[in-house]
Order: C-alpha cells, then structure tokens, then sequence
C-alpha cells in the first residue's frame, strides 16, 4: 500500500467577481479528482507498481547526462524520443509505425489539446460518446471548440446508429472516443472505428485514445493496426498507465505524418523538456520491465470483476486497469465509507456507479474488505 | 564554446492539403529558430554556463527521489516549487510574494497560454507593442484571441500615447508587454506600468514578461514592486535564462492569488510533472550559483554594446542578455557571413537590425572577430 502520493494544499478560492476571466470559465472548478492522503489509492488508474531500483538508477543517470546542458533549450523535435516511442509501438501492437508518424507532448492532456487547437477551435465541432472521459469537454472548452456528446447503449457498448446520426448533424472536425473507454473499460471494435474514420472523412479527424490499451484483455486489437487504412485516424496512448509512469507525464500519438506535422504548427516551442525526454527514454529502455506487471494486473483486474459480480453487483466489461461497478442508491455514500475504511476510489460515469483502480492484491484485499462492510451498511439499510 | 545543442532532423513537411487544419493555420511554419550544430551559440538567449556537477549532481538525486514514486500522478498544486520560487522573488527583487501569488508551467511559453486561455479568447483582445517577442501572435493565435500590435518609438522606448489611444480602442483584455523587451533589450519604467494597469483596469490584465530580469542594469526596478498597487498586474519569469535551465522549461509568474486561482481552472491537470518539480527545486536550492555568473554576463553584456558603437554601429539599450545592433542594409548576408564563421546569431527585430546573445568571453571574441570580418566586407561593398 502506498502513502508516497503528495498531499496538495489547495488553494482556497477567493472572490473571483473581480477577475477579467472569459464568461464560460465562471464559476467553474479546477479538474481533478481529490488528492488526499490515504493508505490505498485506487481512484486515478495509477499502476501500482512503483520503478524497481534499476530504472530509478537508469532514470536518474539520464537526467544526470541531459542535467550537463541544462542551459540550452531541448531538441526542439525530439527525434531520439519519437524514434524509442515508435519502436516502442511496432513491438507492442505488432505494427508498423515510424518516427515520423508519432507525436509527443506533457501528457495525454496536452496531446489533446494540440489536436483540438490544430483541428478545432472556434465554428468547429468536437464530439464523443457518454459516458467518457470527463476532460474531454474541458479539452474542447480550453480550446475554444464546440462539444457534443451522443451516449453510448445502456450496457456501454457502442451505438453506431446514433454516431452516424450525431456526425451527418453536426459535421464535427473531431471525433474523441477513448478504447478502453474511461469510465467504463469498454474497447471499440475494429469495424466501429473504420466506419467512424469513413463518415468523417478529410473534414475530421477521428482520435482513438487508447491510455488504457496495454491491459486490453486477448483478443480485443489495438487502432494502430488501421492506420495504414485511414489517414484521419490519430491513435493516442501515454506511459502514465502500463509503463507506470504518471508521474513523468508522457502522453503520444501516432498518425499519418501529416497530422504530426500539423501539430508542430501549434506546439509550444521547446514544449517537452530535456528533462522530460532523458526520462521517457530510460523508461523505454525499461519497458519489458515496467510492463512486466501489466499481464498480473490484468489478471487481477478479472478477478475485481469476478468478486464483484459475485457480490451480485453490475459490473461492466473492462479492457482497462479500472473496474465499473454498481449500482448504487447513493454512490456518494459507499465512497466515502470505503474513503473512512482507507480506501480511495472515484466517484464518476453515470449515477449510481463507482470507479475502482486495479492495485496490488494486498490493495485489492482492502478495497474488498472495506466494500464488503459497506455493501452490509447499505444492504441492511435498503439502499441498494 | 559548446556544441553540445542536439542537433535536430526537422521532420519535411508533407503535402497538408488534406489535413483538416483550422483555416488561420494553413501555410503557417512551426515557430523557431534554426537548432544547427555550430561552434558558438548566440541565437536564443541561452546562459552560456552550464550547470557545476555540483548542481548536475544535486538534480539527479532530487530527481532520483521523486523517480521512486513516478507511477503516480504528481502534486498538481506544486505547493513545494510555488513555496520555493516565492521565497527566490522575495530574495532578488526585495519584495514580498507568498506562494499563493506564484504560478508555474512548462515555460513561459504555456504560462502565457494559460493567461490568453483564461483571459482572451473569442471576442477578446490582447495587445503588445512592435517591436517585441515574436512568439507573443502565436500564444493569441493558439488561444483563439484577437491580436493588435502598437508600435514603440523610433529608439525602442515605450509610446505611453500610442498605448492610451489603443487601449480605449480596443479594450484588451490581455496587454503583453516584456520587460527588458525581447529582442531590443529595452526595460520599462515604473510609470508606464502603473499607467497601462489603471487604463487597462478589472476588464483585462496587464502581462509584464521579465524573463530577462535578472540581467537588468542597477537601478533598473522590477515590476514585482508595483503588485500591491495593482491587482490586475502580472509578472511572469523564467528559470530559462538567469537560472541558466531553458532545458528543464520552467516558467512562472506573480500575481494576485485571484489571477492564479483562475488559472487553476484552464490548466491541463498535473501539467508539471514531478520530474520538472524536482528539478526545479534542486535549481533553487543552488540559486546563489546559478545566478553567479549573472554578474559576469551583464559586465560581458557591456562590453558588447560599447565595442558594437566602437565600430560605429546603431546599439539599443540593454537591460537583457543580449544586444540589438544594426542597421544592415542585407542583414541576412551578415547573418550568414557570421554563420560560416561558426557564429550563430539571429534574424530578428526590425528590418536592418540582428540580435546577438551574450556568451562567454572567448564566444564574443568569436562574434567580434566574425563581425569584424563581415563588417570589412560589407563596407567594401557598400553594403551598409
């Protein structure tokens, strides 16, 4: 179990009345889930393997090399590191993909922003699908970009009737669709994302995000394979996750080389530091070893849903490091009597639903013990 | 002399006809100096002293430590780094900043996106004064903000009319004015800025971007001073330059703890990642170092400006670390004249004008030796 998480100290908001912010920003909150200082954290999705000894070393000996020249700017193109990221993803997925067909940026954050500021922007449309990744509208929002959201079926799969439909309406310039879809751990199949690329043709693009791809169950394929297919198809993926890397914020893409052009146009200059490309390229030099714990969290992560289901609950099929599960009467409660037992989890995806994160199985056992007293609290009380 | 800039392999751009780009976007270049791997440096304000193996040595550790937790997501408040840059302005500028008026990115550059995502946008405008930091359109461009350059005077001094006159023509929301300006060095006085606030009043902010503090001339006051009495003012800085880190990308800034709350609100969470965190503390802890050769550059800086007027050159006043001389008739001959000397410069300011960055004393003797050359020739010809 891991207390290593810093504990923020938000700032208090003061009276913003005063302050000259853009209309649609009023009133609205800084994103992201509470930081606190709990023994088991389960509510961002981090792996819970921290780097063993030999990548701290190897981690530190390159920044300690990059740290000599700390005075000039970065490679500006970051070519070392597009070039580990691609070789990185020709052996993952068993594709083809070249330097020059991968992007980078601080997190996937950014590299959705990049896309939104490069291919969005105001008069533009960007849509997806909920339930979803609750960042989505803020990526449209900080750039400027109008946002739809359709809804998936009931059981989270995808409705492509109501995708063809929202796309022939509102023409969007981007289609954002997380597989593993975050909340629900839901993947899209391969015909879905073909469709979706044709019915939006060269007036789009249309961005899988696969954050969660590592840890698709045997059998669900990666987006990267229809690259050769689709020039508007952008596939993004990040070392947060399976290369148990949240900390570094390393999110990429990969994509037909003119999309990756396109974005230089809007990157910040310098925007990924020394620094941060000494890091990212230790750590691939590492991956064997950091996704060495991918194949036994993925197991864990079955047995999460076996339990859960077992405990007579609604679970929802995962291709993630997460677990949906619910429903309850009053989500809010059972978090934070999990959150009292030492257990973190989220409160997100639609009512009556919670989020847990795939830990270790020590954390795994906590989560099951703290969820087993609230599932009686709450089954005594008729809330369930 | 340092040839240790990667050299990078710019990616050739592709046939983007296709590409869905926002149409403002089309045909534009990806902003940047050229990174060629020559001898002697002088083109991006870069430090020319690297950091002592006691500072390498000193990063790596810190960044060694915060490498053992890297799979998790990194403080998102900073509260440690805010802490930590407060008590360095309090110390170089003699003012009082609590870490609740500091806030920080990845660069200048996406501290300066953040305020034009907050504060411009659709239907706004921010405004500078020409000649100035070129990537100033760009930050409004990428935050889908009108633009509108005033000019400066003839000398590079700021037009206090000109400003008032545009100013209650366009009401902007954002005036972004450096201080010493880039690329004429030009500092502003305390007058101006508290003017600009009160004109500019609660319906904009004013932005006075001092990377190039530190390298201020005695006597030349920072705007850190005017914050009490304004709260619409920003001051933004850079570990970049004095702090000789524009690897690490570290940019931040002062400001009301309103102005830093908003924020909070169109930042991508966990922007900074833990790594540029670490590094940025262990920077700070070896200020006194880093900032010593400050004292040697602004001397070095001097020397420059008297021998460039030695030779009968036009100079602007320098308050930075580096110096715009001129004029040249084909100032790109010169550039180039310089640059087959293995001294790179740059293009930049007005028509006729060059900047050059202050390096080591051996890197200007290079620089006046190549000018020299170049100055025979064109003089010869008549080209100046």
């Amino acid at each position: 179990m891991s207390t290593t998480t810093p504990a923020s100290t938000p700032v208090v908001p003061g009276d913003l009345s005063w302050v000259p912010l853009r209309e649609e920003l009023r009133g609205a909150s800084p994103y992201g889930a509470p930081q606190l200082d709990v023994p088991v954290q389960l509510n961002v999705n981090e792996n819970p393997y921290g780097p063993s000894p030999a990548v701290v070393e190897d981690v530190a000996a390159s920044v300690a090399r990059a740290a000599t020249t700390l005075n000039r700017y970065p490679d500006r193109e970051f070519v070392e590191l597009r070039a580990g990221l691609a070789a990185y993803l020709c052996a993952e997925a068993g594709v083809e993909v070249g330097p020059a067909q991968v992007w980078a940026a601080n997190g996937s954050n950014e590299v959705m922003l990049q896309l939104l500021q490069a291919f969005g922007g105001p008069g533009r449309t960007a849509i997806s699908f909920a339930p979803t990744y609750s960042m989505y509208p803020e990526y449209a929002r900080d750039a400027m970009t109008g946002w739809v959201a359709g809804r998936r079926h009931d059981d989270f799969s995808f409705d492509l009737a109501e995708a063809e439909r929202l796309i022939a309406e509102h023409r969007p310039s981007v289609v954002l669709l997380p597989s593993p879809n975050n909340p629900t751990g839901t993947a899209l199949p391969h015909d879905v994302i073909g469709t979706l690329c044709e019915l939006v043709g060269d007036t789009g693009v249309v961005v899988i995000d696969e954050a969660y791809a590592e840890f698709r169950r045997a059998g669900t394929p990666s987006a990267l394979e229809l690259l050769p297919a689709h020039r508007n198809l952008v596939v993004t993926r990040t070392m947060s996750k399976a290369f148990a890397l949240a900390g570094a914020r390393l999110g990429y893409l990969a994509a037909a080389p003119e999309l990756c052009d396109a974005l230089r146009v809007v990157r910040l200059p310098y925007h990924l530091s020394a620094v941060t490309q000494a890091t990212a390229l230790a750590a691939l030099r590492h991956a064997d070893e950091l996704l060495g714990r991918v194949e036994e969290l993925r197991a864990e992560r079955d047995r999460t849903v076996t339990w859960l289901r077992e405990q007579g609950l609604e679970v929802a099929e995962s291709d993630a490091n997460f677990v949906l599960f619910g429903r309850f009467a009053d989500r809010q409660d059972v978090w934070q009597q999990l959150l009292d037992a030492g257990v973190l989890i989220r409160v997100t995806g639609p009512e009556g639903w919670l989020r847990v994160s795939v830990g270790t199985p020590a954390e795994m056992q906590a989560f099951r013990s703290a969820l087993t007293a609230a599932l009686d609290t709450t089954t005594e009380g008729g809330g369930r």
